[in-house]
């Protein structure tokens, strides 16, 4: 990675133009604010934004080459992605592209198909104010809180709870409290055979949270996590002869 | 489990009707060499047999009402299984239904929806007899290795290698030694939402290995360990109401 | 396990004996409060009760010998436990026995040569009535959950916080939330060689929470959960010949 | 980590001038070639050489305020670390320091405390010549494989045999077959609280393993994968207030 990681990020790009309180809260759109922080990184070699309405709706083979990880954000028209282009990014992945999904993003075609779960959870919108969320981190040794605090607060969100219909994660390194009574598992790390997948909850259309500081060095760190990793010649899965002579 | 686990054996039926090596070593089919052994155990409430061919593919709801572990061996046939069917099993094994994946049904669609990998893995036939395997257990904990062996020996099979394209298993079980020189997680398990997904690499269309005591013992073992669990009054998913006061 | 489980209630047993609040809300002393439900369960063949005070501290090979799975409350004393005495509840473990360690265990000496790691929390006794506690189920598919609700509230307790100095549970069942803001992984499961390990949070010694239906089913469930596997011949760790003919 | 991460390379250092035929495939000493190629890497600040006859044992506390990563290499004097700079080894652990486990050092004193298991497993020193292993790379995602074939073969070594006494690895990286028919979890990586813990399985006194360059790639992936993370500051375990308003 020593030529910097190659980022794009992957923005519905409905709700800036829809909702009057989302534009207040990004004037420059949600995918603008989740990458300008990681525009300034020296370790970030590219930014590239794609949206859904963008042609082959941002996810061509042309970007997807030139994409190292992929942060996604999507929350009103996630049936609008096509299968064919869900399952490229899931294929991706699974070849070693990083993705970090965002916040509504726990029910976008291709975190689903890479879990292999429903993904579903509690949910609550609580007034226009929302409620206040704390996440703790709870593995101080993993790369991903890296110059965070012990505990990042946000005085206004939407709530998600458990149960989270995900599979344990690999490495679970955030939990999350909730105002109104629940927890739940908000910073959550999978291998998935050559790719690597975070889940990250912070992050809502009418909250300014991907402005706060703490949340934004959460994804460049998980940015520096999924970046892709390559074995000297890459490995066969396929019909082998065998390594040991056979009697 | 008091009143005694329901399993369905579902069997691709097609090696046993076009293969005359297979006839020869499983002249009653493979899903009755699956399945005959948990018919005489104490906790085995009933077997039901379930194979491609049948109505609905042997797999309507009125079937899966009445399962509570599903074993699944496939091979020359996955495509044919239908979407719709793949997905009404995932979701049953997300709802709660244990599912044993056997041998070749690392490739069959509702293992892969449930792994949301490629699930792919390096092969081998080698000549008539194969080769040997050794399934050593590297969790002498596990419920799943209840009353069998450091290590199963299967003189003659066919070789699956590593790198197996799955998600690191919750628990890793057996690891298995191939004569030609490869190595495979051969006995994995996952927890998925409320349901658990055991997969186990013996057993081949042309060699007697579900006649093997002890690999009968670990199939029945994980029936057991896959069957379900019920809170008691379920889970909730979707917009709730705060448990505190809100201010 | 068809003749039943033996557990052994190990109880440090000085609360109960110098500070009146616990006398009162345990007249018959803690250990009797954890095991009288098990008492009562059809699957389990006997309840040992071991205290610090008794000879060889209530761990002597004798005892150990009839043990399957043993649970461990202490508090005020983990230091009075000896060395020999730790090790060897480590090393019963290590060759199956079960261990459900209670609330303040988090802190015994067996707990944490178990572990490896500090084991230490934040913490906070919130004047005489404490604060609430709820624990919610985030893997509705493990088998100490079954017949348990989504959640178990507890109206008055001590509060435990992350980060807890534990390694990542193999299997994370509950995590808590507490009413001062913080989060707990208050019921995580740990397989160690053939033994298996479940840490379960709830219990102080002047709240009356061993009483609780829940609480109790909970740690039901967990001593069959944590009930020995026996290998059919044991397992062999030493110097041993090859397998394979070498050339 | 952009100033450079610091290594002590721990050797036990007797084989070396007790055994002849150590001696010939190490002249310069074990410590030497694990840590040569270090020295030559960009992102290797330093490297200090630490051995068991040094004062303080190699590990004062002057020695590991300036240690980011330690590797680790014993195998006859494991008793001769006395327990105070075990605990030491695995409180700096606790407390962020990467640490390697080499080979033999699996029965160390740190490693065991850090495990909380035995960390017995089969072994065999067959011959003078020993025997092949072959390292399969089980996950191709992680960052300890980067730039690594998909095997690496030993042609002559001593062989490890599961059933391996350890935790389940909470990533596993490799899984080693053996020529004699045994099988072994030859790279494991755990979390321990703010520090990381590798356990490389290759090496040993008497064969030139710590000169192949894919086991050095391995070993520098393994210290930058294992370099410490620092929270912002710190994180609290102990009494604290709540954070919310209490009634």
């Amino acid at each position: 990675m020593s030529a910097g990681i190659r980022v794009t990020v992957w923005n519905e790009g409905i709700h800036e133009k829809e909702l009057p309180r989302c534009q207040a809260v990004y004037p420059d759109g949600m995918g603008k604010a989740i990458g300008q922080y990681l525009e300034q990184q020296s370790d970030i070699a590219s930014v590239h934004y794609s949206e859904l309405a963008d042609p082959d709706q941002g996810l061509s083979d042309a970007i997807l080459d030139n994409t190292d990880v992929m942060t996604w954000w999507g929350h009103t028209a996630h049936d609008k992605v096509t299968d064919a282009n869900a399952e490229r990014v899931q294929k991706r992945v699974l070849a070693g592209m990083g993705l970090i999904v965002l916040h509504s993003g726990h029910m976008s075609k291709p975190f689903m198909r890479l879990m292999g779960t429903g993904c579903f959870l509690k949910w609550r919108e609580y007034g226009e104010d929302g409620e206040k969320e704390r996440l703790w981190v709870v593995d101080p040794s993993h790369p991903i809180v890296d110059g965070v605090p012990e505990y990042i607060e946000l005085p206004n969100t939407e709530m998600y709870g458990e149960p989270f219909g995900i599979p344990q994660p690999d490495q679970q390194v955030f939990i999350s409290w909730f105002q109104g009574g629940e927890v739940f598992r908000s910073g959550c790390c999978w291998h998935r055979e050559a790719g690597k997948v975070f889940y990250f909850r912070p992050g809502h259309e009418t909250f300014p949270i991907y402005f706060n500081e703490h949340i934004r060095k959460v994804i460049h760190n998980a940015v520096r996590w999924a970046a892709p990793v390559r074995l000297a010649d890459g490995f066969i899965q396929g019909n082998v002869q065998p390594l040991e002579k056979m009697e």
